[in-house]
């Protein structure tokens, strides 16, 4: 399970502050609590400042980047964006694609079967050699069954592979969806994720998953729940807070109930990590 | 989701004690607690002492339907103390054969596909109309793999069905087994559900769930995560304790989060009567 760790986003208010005061080492911090958490993936997101976007991902990024040699996950639409960014690391850290093991030198969050996306980020998937995230939709807008989420997916993990990106470089996400507004969301989402298994075994998936508990009490509970969930159907990677210590548990007690964890030996690992604090 | 709820049992050394002194109101709390807690049905299980296992089962019976008119879960391998017991039901609440609604007025924990438990258990559950727990073992031993544990429970439900006893009477239970000694126990229990759900839709399932994390640290947490997926595998009862808290929660959000629970109504009650405590 690839963790990429959501903090790094200028959505939230502290991080914005960071940026806007160009206060380096807060991004360090924050980058390195999160690798010390478990994360494997940071990522980094400069939205809602469009003028300013691609100077503040930028400064993002040497910031992460001279905290630890991470991989990140770089959070964008704007394809231009996205390019300066990818140069920014490879200047920045020269060696990060030779990184081994089975976690990607870089992310670009996302792509999707939209015609205007996939045609801005196509380019810089295979140029760069870098993975995808790939939300499951397109030009009909979000899959509202599980039949048409399967099928969305399906279609994109083609067309991509088709286009030179292979199922190995892609992370689809089945796009989580509130149960709040549609009570089959949840079933759809799971059961998408497995239709497509059944149909493409090499499909890797990815998703956040706070959204699914949009309008409800208590959403940490529903989030991990739900997280648990999506681990035994076949979640590879997930968008979250590593520093949400319930979730990261849950993580783990997931990919030992599901034999991903052989006799348990990361979970007992994580366990005595905690009680040992 | 039928709760059982699993605390009348004398292997708690306070039941033990309670049995022993003949203490009727610690019996009638531990009833009342466990329903208040959310509790459908209350299990009662006299065992460890065979000689007066059928006189304190009767005793408890009393107790538990002293304190309210609840279904009771006849917890015992004897076919004599499950016939006194059943009696015993009868005499105290005549009218319990008759309660409404999906919850069964009595169940029977257990029959298996072993000979001799079969032979001897099956004519209660004819003669009383009573419900079953139903473990997917025969003489065979306990099936070591996902096929197998799905073949032990389609049959077991179809020799029922054929002796007169039709799936709406049975709660298959696929025997959890503990991932600290298979690590694939939990995918494969998860995979029988579901492959003997898509050859018969009708089958029910229950579990208790606590066995998974035999031997590893904070089995809470391994256990109600266990029990999430089960739910989301298709789990319609489950053997538990209603005051563990967090269990109850994690309850409450897997159907939620599973399109059992419409709009989240039941969730957000709970939490309500949780938070207002």
């Amino acid at each position: 399970m690839i963790i990429i760790g959501e903090r790094l986003n200028t959505s939230r208010k502290a991080v914005r502050a960071a940026v806007t005061a160009r206060d380096a080492d807060a991004i360090a911090a924050e980058t390195r609590r999160q690798l010390d958490a478990g994360a494997h993936v940071i990522d980094v997101n400069a939205g809602g400042d469009p003028e300013n976007e691609t100077a503040d991902l930028l400064w993002m990024i040497a910031g992460a980047l001279g905290a630890a040699p991470a991989s990140l996950c770089l959070d964008s639409s704007a394809p231009s964006t996205l390019r300066a960014a990818l140069d920014e690391i490879l200047k920045l850290r020269p060696d990060a694609p030779n990184r081994p093991g089975g976690v990607p030198w870089v992310m670009i969050n996302s792509i999707s079967g939209e015609d205007e996306r996939y045609r801005g980020v196509l380019p810089l998937l295979k140029e760069y050699n870098a993975a995808a995230v790939a939300l499951c939709l397109d030009d009909e807008g979000m899959p509202d069954n599980r039949e048409k989420r399967a099928a969305a997916g399906l279609k994109l993990l083609e067309r991509l592979d088709a286009d030179g990106v292979p199922p190995g470089r892609v992370w689809l996400d089945p796009l989580v969806v509130p149960v709040g507004v549609n009570p089959a969301a949840g079933a759809d989402l799971l059961g998408a994720i497995r239709d497509i298994r059944a149909r493409a075994p090499e499909a890797r998936f990815v998703c956040g998953v706070s959204n699914v508990s949009f309008g409800l009490p208590d959403r940490a509970l529903l989030n991990r729940t739900f997280l648990a969930m999506a681990i035994e159907a076949g979640l590879d990677a997930v968008i979250a807070d590593p520093l949400n210590d319930e979730l990261m548990r849950t993580i783990h007690a997931a990919e030992a109930l599901t034999g991903r964890d052989e006799f348990c030996a990361e979970y007992i690992q994580d366990y005595r990590r905690r009680t040992a604090r």
